[in-house]
């Protein structure tokens, strides 16, 4: 069997890496490309690395035909996607991968992205897409909201953690550091190869960065009352990757096994033996998301340092796997490339 | 239909990427791995970005059961990869990705390795294993001689400007830009980080390369006379990736024509645009190779640059598109995987 | 004695490199720097490196008061540097580090670079910035033209062998690596570390860089007849240096006396012994030259290396040794900092 | 008056620093380098970037005519570094730049690096060379112990804090970012460009890195108590610089002011204005330290960033600035250069 997918917004990075994983998936067909900036452009030219495949010239995406469509990925920024998104007809499955049906709370919408929520009924309708922990109700949701990069790499650390009760809920310490691609093709003087190599700086520091809306959010409903974590992003000099180191209060063990356990099972995260840490370099191009544990030397704390490929597993792997399961495929269908090391 | 294949050689770059492209190969299954200074360790510790694989453990080549193997990749420094060759099974295929068996004339091989050769009689076998040129030989080969990622790259570009007369076979000049990996994984001060990164340099400048010896053998014997072309390799800050910026003189349409003609068939290697020139971030983790054909502003002169990835089109990549012909397999099997961009 | 010194372009990134030079000049004192676009503005702001420094904020370059300033860098785009060249009183010296000025002919200017020139009476004046070649002119000249930084070494390599005879000159061909900071402070797709870090790609092939305007001119000067040279750029991922590989027909001993004469004397240019080759790393941040010969496997060939850092010794380096010069400073004043490796 | 200036372990990173901080400064000479495993060598071969310096050749330390040399910076590795030290004639000044200096008590030292100290009483005699807070004791000094580069970057950021008493002692975790350059020029595996650029990972986690023994040691004296900081070191893909991001408990704008007071008057350290953050890239190759403070959304919680290069300022610029008071020369002699940027 196979399915007829859509992607709008197919010129940016997000997008660029949906085509890649379909590329060898086994059912998956693209039948249809939007980027309403680049229409009438062959993909040839927007991401030459993708001239091999036999793909479609974008399109706007008004002159998609949906009916032929089974699921369309949305890889817009936010706002926007939720102006393209309440026009598209019911009739598709949707796999959204803007901040845009993130947060339950249109408040809290409003007060990370500072504009008022336009499509207020759809979030509501909107199933929270990181894959592991919210597996059935995505099976059969019509709309999925993939998660942040980064709030996807924290929650992979925190969740089981919060939910077993192993950890101080008030002081968690959540430091990232995230490659290039995390900011997309925008034209930014940062993003610059001159300014941005060959050295790293933070940025969105005391709690400013928008992907908080979706720890709170998520963390506190775990936890049965608010939790709200320190998070401080940096920059790195290099194009895929998220390396999350996290400080903790609790037993090193007891968290390394809540953890242990909690993934047993997920093809996808693979929890280090104690003492271990992950490094990006070794998650670069992949779905895997490794985890690790060590113990400080002041006692009752920990460290657990989380690594992922932020437009994989961070973004438009999650998103495949999200689609897999809406259409009843193997979850793991197109998304087992191992790493691309060195 | 699966067969067994054993990799001698594993714990370097490009037995890593082996592993990885058999890691989606549709018939492929990785038996037996060897590192004989690495043997009884895990891959997981040797490669991390493979512990999701269910691999076995590193062994020395003497210990692994050849009976079991239907192919073996051998992954070895030149010299080494002749002694292990000459004492394995005469009934196992074998993909060599060293220099051993390139050369046909033991003299020429003394000539740019520096030491004799200790296996001439299986030179005599070996078929060179430029896969788009000596696809029928390899089908039925029992010993492949994987070419060098540099000669791989220059042959793309001229073994069909050469084969049609097109250029003037004594004024070939071959610049390349050459990613680290393709120095392998050895310990060597001018391939720290430190050292590479944010630079570049050229080296085995004046015609000592020795792959060289590769492009002697292979235009001469094309031309049906001794052909000598000029090569400079630098070493360039990025990890993959051969970039071959190649002067000739002819007429710049007549020589677009010849490759276009030349690689219609061919699912690997694309063919620009006249006037398009191609880039290493666009084939980075994949196994094509993009040409491009510009005519310069002195009539008569063209400039054919050609891209691919060294660890996996130059090297690992072209061994399992070998090892696919020699085991009656689909050519592309397990090769269509789209680079790996940003 | 101390000069007073304004910078017209303080906010790109040959502004900010003459401000690091300046820095530590023992005789020149900033007085004003100016930058439309961000006028208002602090250097802090603007470069965040440089604000230990006690400098004057941004403003116009209407706003400079011209009799309180000796010279004057502009360090402005083509042809918006002739249009405000063309309005500073003659009182003040000026070298400028665009393209307006470099080409005598105006009918060449315009070929190279698509507009007519606005202020040909001045181009005439104009002395070519390239001082070991123009060292007296430059002396007396009050508008100094600063070459291009491929420009420069292209040059530094080819001057003494065509002036002393000893190359074919029907059969140059410079392939030129160039770092990003030599595409400037613009916010263009291809300068972004996601599109450019870990790989490389020609660019201008087949004769249609700017700087070959003045490889004409100055080389066909030289030999008293036309020369025209192939050269093909390359963009390489890191931010400063050039590295030119230069194939020449003549004489490698010969070649390498020539240089070796040539520099003998100059400060800033090494040429290495016979058979080695240099690398951007080691003339990084510095306003040094390394050339290396080294002869090729077929007889009558062979290669010339040159290595130097595009946005010092290629461009704002360049220019203060010239400012130097027009202000009866010591030539070397300011110059002599040792490349910043690793 | 001019100071003749020897180096001992001249052929690593810290030694090539030295050599180039030292080219421009106004009263040191260079008289003697020594490297015992590249004796005989000339600085050319060894370190190419430093050719255009009339520099002595390389010879043993025991070859050096200790008469003559008024100052003898030590860049050894530890232990290594004291059995040399130990032996010198106690008539020279040395700035020892390895850990060997560092701890005053010979239990930590044994503790932390693993070998009992085998110069006792010289340990006593050693000041420690954090300048800015020990400058009067250095100025006297015969023997200084250089901090480790990322215990001087914690520093900057925690001394004046601690002291002041503005945060709790009990809660500080500095989470940092090293450049390459801080591991050396070894030869190990993670330290090759394929392994270590385009990603990052943490090492030394939980509390085992040996600079806690200099964080335990100072914090400790200024708080007359027991201070033990979380410290979580990462590697990150540039060649210089340290970004270390400090989380603290304490009133967010009276660390600010603290900060600001403590060093107001110093020519090195800059605090930028509340909520701007400092980056790596805007010290590179310098001698400046930019420390920026920021609230949290949760209140009385702070986080403070600090940026150095970790070769400079955290290492050679540093030994610099203590030979230079050591001497009675100005403290910022020869440290002036502006940061390399781009």
């Amino acid at each position: 069997m196979s399915y007829s997918i859509a992607i709008i917004g197919a010129s940016g990075y997000t997008g660029a890496e949906l085509i890649r994983l379909i590329a060898t998936h086994p059912s998956f067909e693209i039948k249809a490309l939007a980027a309403n900036s680049k229409a009438g452009q062959s993909m040839a030219k927007v991401f030459p690395h993708l001239r091999h495949l036999d793909l479609p010239d974008l399109v706007t995406w008004e002159q998609i035909d949906y009916d032929q469509i089974d699921l369309c990925f949305c890889a817009l920024p936010h706002k926007t996607s939720q102006e393209v998104i309440s026009q598209l007809p019911k009739s598709v499955k949707i796999v959204d991968l803007s901040a845009d049906f993130r947060l339950r709370d249109p408040a809290e919408y409003e007060k990370w992205y500072g504009n008022p929520h336009s499509a207020v009924e759809m979030q509501k309708e909107a199933v929270y897409g990181l894959t592991e922990f919210y597996r059935e109700q995505i099976r059969s949701a019509r709309l999925v909201a993939g998660t942040g990069c980064n709030a996807a790499t924290g929650q992979f650390i925190l969740r089981p953690l919060i939910a077993a009760g192993v950890i101080d809920l008030d002081e968690i310490i959540l430091d990232l550091q995230c490659g290039v691609s995390g900011a997309g093709r925008s034209l930014k003087e940062n993003l610059l190869h001159a300014e941005l190599s060959e050295g790293t700086n933070a940025y969105a520091v005391g709690g400013t960065h928008r992907h908080l809306g979706e720890f709170d959010q998520e963390f506190s409903a775990l936890a049965g009352r608010e939790v709200k974590i320190q998070f401080t992003p940096h920059l790195g000099p290099f194009n895929r990757g998220i390396l999350a180191t996290t400080y903790v209060k609790g037993d090193p063990q007891a968290i390394h096994a809540q953890l242990v356990s909690a993934y047993a099972a997920e093809p996808f995260v693979e929890v280090l033996p104690f003492g271990e840490t992950p490094s990006t370099h070794h998650v670069r191009g992949s779905n895997f998301c490794h985890l690790g544990v060590t113990g400080d030397r002041i006692e009752g704390r920990a460290i657990v340092v989380g690594a992922l490929d932020n437009l994989c597993k961070g973004s438009s792997g999650q998103a495949v796997q999200n689609a897999n399961l809406m259409l009843g495929e193997e979850e793991t269908a197109g998304l087992m490339l191992a790493p691309c090391f060195p």
